[in-house]
């Protein structure tokens, strides 16, 4: 598993050659990130005198922020198999029509699960700015910089997952599918995006910039 | 040193109250991942035929990236210590004038560590998106997506990194120093963001998007 190993490792194995991990656990990692920054400022929000108000909100978004942690760390290993998965598919013989056909099923097969992924990653990278955004009222004052990191980390892995999906549309001849995707990726970077700008214009204002 | 955990581990000390790691390390992973992405791209070009005009220069890439990666990974331990620094400044006693004057010196010392060490990471990440910058001409086509990768992973640790400076710099009172650093940091954000902008209109242009 890619998450087993040490943060040195995965980083000397991300530079390699190796045909895992590449853009799209690095999409997933910086969403782990953002959440990891999520669930750190609700710890040092929750019991702190002066935000009784925010701590029950904060104690939904800390568990929230957990499980897409978790989600976007397993989706590491998940882009990893789908990769390797489009690799094989294309080693399959093809010999005889039968195996053609067989083949080619299994390349659109896989070529779907490899921007299936990233568009997961996208949609939880998102799910990590919405959950950031109203920390930058009910936050501890002293983590707001860590709000603002949380929400550029996690915006790096909305736009590193999309380009991962839109490196894959091509190879797919499902046109419905790749229509719907084009959409729904549409829809998440606006989202993702107004969330960046609105989180990272109010911590800057609070930092007195 | 925080770069021997594992993800899984990292990411668990990331999400708690911990006081290391925080947005600092953050950034310096984002750094770090964006130079492995920028080796890897070098590995899947260097020896690859058709590319053959790119592989001196891309020899040089390589080296440079794999600089980067490891100081930018040495940098997640000192913004560590450097964050324990200020705590431990905090902590010494303050009975008399003289241990005043020598606590508020420790402090004044500890604070600005905690500035260098982000503006250092955010001037490595720029050094990132350099590097990438000539690879979407004259790297393999195959890996154009993880260009893009790059180019907006080490934009969000150039901008992570400011935000830690940022947090720093109104506890400074050295105002020489506050001001070239803000002046520095203003140059390498429009650099940075001159630089991932071109890169992401090239990728997408590549990608047919």
């Amino acid at each position: 598993m890619q998450v087993e190993k040490t943060i040195q490792k995965f980083m000397a194995d991300l530079a390699s050659n190796l045909p895992a991990p590449g853009g799209g656990g690095v999409a997933a990692i910086s969403g782990a990130l953002g959440a990891g920054l999520v669930a750190m400022v609700c710890h040092l929000t929750i019991g702190k005198k002066g935000y009784e108000q925010s701590w029950a909100d904060l104690k939904v978004s800390l568990a929230e922020s957990d499980k897409l942690r978790q989600r976007l760390l397993e989706l590491v290993d998940e882009d990893a198999q789908a990769f390797t998965r489009v690799l094989e598919a294309f080693k399959m013989p093809k010999e005889n029509p039968g195996e053609q056909e067989k083949r080619a099923a299994a390349i659109q097969s896989a070529y779907r699960i490899a921007a299936d992924v990233p568009f997961d990653i996208a949609s939880q990278c998102c799910q990590v700015l919405k959950l950031a955004f109203p920390l930058v009222d009910q936050a501890n004052v002293n983590a707001i910089s860590d709000i603002g990191v949380a929400a550029y980390t996690a915006y790096a892995g909305v736009e590193s997952a999309i380009m991962n999906v839109n490196i894959n549309l091509p190879s797919i001849k499902d046109e419905e599918y790749v229509k719907l995707r084009t959409l729904q990726l549409e829809k998440i970077l606006t989202e993702a995006a107004d969330l960046r700008d609105q989180i990272s214009q109010q911590v800057n204002k609070k930092l007195g910039r």
